[in-house]
């Protein structure tokens, strides 16, 4: 640890994050988990898997009655005005029930990284017309930038082109993992292509508002997830065909598409990190509960060897794994998400690995059942897996963190 | 090593096998593997998952008249009247395509135990209404064992009876995890209840033959595998309220059902460890294929070293599984199921954790293309995950593998 | 993470602790790591593997000269009076240099344990005798609690009786793994011996304080480690024949000895932990050294995608190590030894397997000179390694953190 | 498994293979194993760690009477005549007891590679001086390879220059990890040189025979291991001044090194692998009988589950290898050491992994004796461990078995 390694080693939480914590534990331990039942219940009996039920708007309904609404936002106006750290100890909260917690207190992803592009770079007519509704959480959006057949990690790899033709963007490519996109609710997009293709990495690609009802857009198919479909809106294909959107739906500057999509990431990705603890923290708890309950060769499996292994090694693992999130959030706040980009990477790598392993330990001290959507694990398994490629890979982050300390290193030595 | 343990040494397939073998590894390239995409277009097509694709049938057609067809069965009559280890060579190769390659040479789990236990156990009538059209191809069958709420890896929990009354049997309980019950080609399945819940374990338990179309057998519903509803009859889970058979409808003799479960596990757990070493070659395939193809930060992946060192793994972990799996065959030649039980459990524990490792890696290599249904990544995936349960959980397996070591060892020393 | 879980999260250190911390981290870089080599050089020459340097000596009286001795005493009269957070920012760094950093600020184990002993349960006169030239650095001492032949995790196994004769206790037993009693220096061990036999668990054992040229102490043999006998006295076995302590010896109270070892293990444990973070920096600062300087195939080491695979899991297992040390030393401040035992367990856990892990992909890196002594790896490595098992193996910690962590899941459920 | 994977998989060892194999078997346990301690007494009281002990010489002269001499020599006049997959079945064993087999039966390393060598390549007056003693046991040699300072793995990277001066060679370089040459019963090295520094890879370097009392010779300083000075010659760093030897001592042709050290290092290589799994199977059966009687909370250790999954791991990875490894053996025999180079890397990678976990584990469960020379599982970690360097890092090997397996599959798809 060098000298400068001790700024952000202050993790607690103030009296107001502290305050709204324990709400926000309240809410989804007493309110959210007990409804996961007769959300599925309901979205099943819909027949519609992107069905928005009755359960999950009365949960918004008393998110924000309670306070507990728009917490993602920095800003103080529309949001809570939490700091990185503050929030990431709530965000930790939703993530024990990924399926509702986050979008009961309107802090999904894709929109709250969509909002927060909005909140900083769109104009007024751009914030009355999608900012307002999407803080209301009347609508939702989805962030079209990954594409088919190319190395997403890369953004040079991007195609999809946004010409200029007049007073218009004609957006020619196609898009895919387009989270949300198939859901009715979802109403507008922001999309990231090439304006430039003889610019540099800097100047090449801008970001454009398209209404998904826009002649042109058309969701191709959805795409499963280990063979779920997932509700909320899947991870559809995204065909764009001449789509023409006004002048005025560019986000920002044009050719100042990679500078907010990295202004974008930090957030999201720390977000996802947030979550994922709390994922395995709900893990953990239906792992202990399962152990306790079920009894196998002469006793209960919470008596076993092997099993109270995995629940040290997993008590171990999570609380490893929350200190660096939140000392990666309060590095965020002293310096700024690009000097702790490298952190950033750190916990992508570790929180989603932890959140993986402890969710497999848990399905399988679960047998069948853990397989089947009788637990939640079989779900947040595959959002912790996916996690580990979503926002780059693992092995784009390892490389970031291992440059950065080969760097720090040689510095260190005097050779740099 | 035991002077004991030189025995099943000779791993090489004989004159016929090794024909065999080479026909079977050209119907898997050349017609199998490329009909998985027109199989599953067909079936999305039919808007049923269960749909029996004309693919699969003609494929089944071709498989018969290459003379790939009953490989399983060690009876020279009806099958191929190979050995374990001559097996061993040959399933392995149709988990290359394990959505198609088993049921088209007509060697599907559950089919493949309950036509070993017909062949074994079955009366001429028996024999003659299940055994003949399951062998013929013409119907499936599923096994009602595992129950909900309880342990499965102990029977002594299940709960199911089989009352007698007058010429019939009375069948209530519970089962899931009835794999293929939901196809309507499923026509009969082979239930393990309690005869006498006063007896000890080996006379407690019977199994009877229950059609599926008997009044009280109802499909409740169908049970997801991480959020997929595989077809080929899923996994539904199957009331038995009432349902009435009658008395010749035994399998076997009464008091029998835990000897024969015992006998026809052997067998399937090799089966399923033959198709997961299959299941790992198409995994690596997919990888280099993939490696090669794309490329990221300045070069294919082929050329990255964590790449190529999971490559070399995949090589390592594969071949050793591989050994270990036909050993096991070999040894269960020369000296039974009963006597080789112990590295049957092994192989248990090693075949699922080296196709589950590969496969994982292979997933990341292709990124979201991975988790789609774009490559056959995902459902490798969770036939090798949902195998560390299945059959008994690896925790289980390793229990028993250390309780004959221990004794081994106390034998060694003159202590036990 | 439950609301209790906030305390002990401002893991800052305070502003003597941030100005101690840059002044040893200079004197460690500058100083000590330095005087490896010429006090290898002069061990060596003499001949004698328990040689006390005269570098070592010259450290010692530097270290004072700098303000920078007996930081690890909570007394502020003797010691530095630092909390466990600010000992910890500090002891990392003297964990750099295990083999000359902790005994150069007199902060070495086992005399930091013995010291707070005798602090807090020694006489006037056992502190005037044994304190006082402890403080000092003049002598050295070693705690004789470790038996051969029984498992040492449980106290209950200890043999060694301390009988009262008259004003004497009489001393009867064999100790080993009894480290430091091999040098010259060392003077004094305080012992853990039965002396109520009929007494449970509360009131079965004594300290007493053994000078080591009592009659009927002998040194039997000294033990290797991983086949390296150490220096700075070693670890022998130690027999006890029949040795008379007048009864003043008595640390203590008669039967208090299993409290004051508790009490002594908790901040020895954290202490090896804290080290073992510096232990673990020093192996990726030599490993990104040697990878800098090495090529092979075309290129150096740093850049093979392998090893910087290791490199950014290194940097993020330390960070996060790190961060679990600091909290639990910060919960110890703010609840006590006893609350945070359990923390103190899963550190247990997390410190040793981290550093061994980087320390060997350190050996790695370095090939053959790896395991020489021409780095401080091999050394280091055999640290890392025997602290999983020193002061209870992990196994036993792993028990203790399931079981917590069984419980506090029980008491959420409201079914404890 | 290719078409071609069908070779060299009957590993059933043949009737003499078996016979000598049970000879074996009874001498290491019988004989070798009880005598470890009485050797190791020995040498202690010698005061010499090189010293050669009478116990060690007694077992010699007693496997020679029992036709256990020489078994690794393909030939039938001076060897046993075995195939490598004879042998392999025959080396396992000797690896239970590296410390003293491997000696007694004239199987050590170096001494084996440098007696196929001079077998191969030696002149009828260099075997009459050096193969007919090193063949009798009556002295010792050394393989003069290794460089300090350079990446061995790549033979490129040698210095040490041969050159021709009239009738003599001039040797001058440094050498190092030279095992054995501390012995004084080392009286021959096989040194690797440069005679020709223009030349290409094929080309460039000879291997002479070095008389170790040679004037210019000198024995720099040993080695330790992990801070052990291994006896039985240890493994100094060797200077060779200005060494004069007569161009008749040259080995083979000049320029024909390489190809030498390439044939040497294929058996080498396999040898190690074979030992490793002795080395393996010793720690388990160590492992297994401390778990028997050491017992901790409530139990014998053989009863806690952590411990038994530990065992039954073993007993997997340990068959797994073993079968790796004999069939790698088989496939050297039916297609040469060279076409199966990449198997021999697969099983270097495979088997010290194994051996080095079953031993951590068996260490772990033995405590503190674990790490001390009470048992020999400190000796055998420490061979497994620099096993994973020596003869090429594992990432070498691994980069190996991936360009082979990328090679094959492009080779599989057509795309080669």
């Amino acid at each position: 640890m060098d000298a400068t390694d001790l700024v952000g080693l202050d993790l607690a939480p103030d009296a107001r994050t502290t305050s709204l914590r324990a709400e926000l534990a309240v809410f989804v331990a007493e309110r959210v988990i007990p409804a996961e039942a007769a959300h599925h219940a309901e979205v099943t009996a819909s027949g519609d898997r992107h069905h928005h039920s009755s359960v999950l708007e009365g949960l918004k309904a008393e998110a924000r009655a309670r306070g507990l609404w728009n917490l993602f936002l920095p800003d103080t106006e529309h949001g809570a005005g939490l700091t990185n750290l503050g929030y990431a100890h709530l965000a930790e909260l939703t993530g024990r029930s990924p399926l509702l917690a986050p979008e009961a207190t309107n802090g999904s992803a894709p929109d709250t990284g969509n909002m927060e592009l909005l909140h900083d770079f769109g104009t007024t007519a751009q914030k009355d017309r999608w900012l307002a509704p999407l803080l209301d959480g009347a609508i939702r959006s989805c962030f079209l930038m990954t594409e088919p057949d190319v190395a997403s990690s890369d953004p040079r790899n991007l195609a999809t082109r946004i010409e200029r033709d007049g007073d218009e963007y004609v957006i020619t490519g196609r898009k895919w993992w387009t989270s949300g996109a198939a859901s009715p609710r979802c109403r507008v997009g922001i999309l990231m292509g090439v304006t430039d293709p003889d610019a540099d990495v800097r100047g090449r690609w801008s970001m454009v508002l398209v209404p998904m009802d826009a002649p042109g857009v058309r969701i191709v198919r959805e795409i499963p997830v280990y063979g779920r479909y997932d509700g909320h809106g899947g991870h559809p294909e995204v065909a764009l065909d001449g789509v023409r959107v006004p002048v005025s739906d560019l986000l920002g500057t044009e050719g100042g598409g990679y500078a907010m999509a990295q202004a974008r990431l930090g957030p999201g990705r720390i977000h996802h990190c947030m979550r994922a603890v709390g994922m395995a923290e709900r893990a953990l708890e239906l792992l202990c509960a399962r152990a306790d309950a079920r009894s196998a060769a002469g006793g209960p499996l919470a008596e076993k060897g092997v099993v109270r292994s995995w629940i040290a090694e997993a008590r171990v693992r999570i609380d490893q794994t929350r200190l660096l999130v939140l000392r990666t959030a309060a590095l965020m706040d002293a310096v700024g998400n690009r000097a702790a980009r490298r952190e950033i990477s750190a916990i992508k790598l570790a929180a989603p690995a932890t959140a993986e392993w402890v969710i497999d330990r848990a399905v399988q001290v679960h047998g069948g059942a853990g397989f089947s959507d009788d637990t939640p694990l079989a779900l947040l398994w595959s959002h912790a897996r996916t996690l580990r490629v979503i926002d780059g890979p693992d092995e784009v982050h390892a490389e970031a963190v291992a440059e950065r300390e080969l760097r720090r290193q040689r510095a260190g030595r005097g050779t740099a």
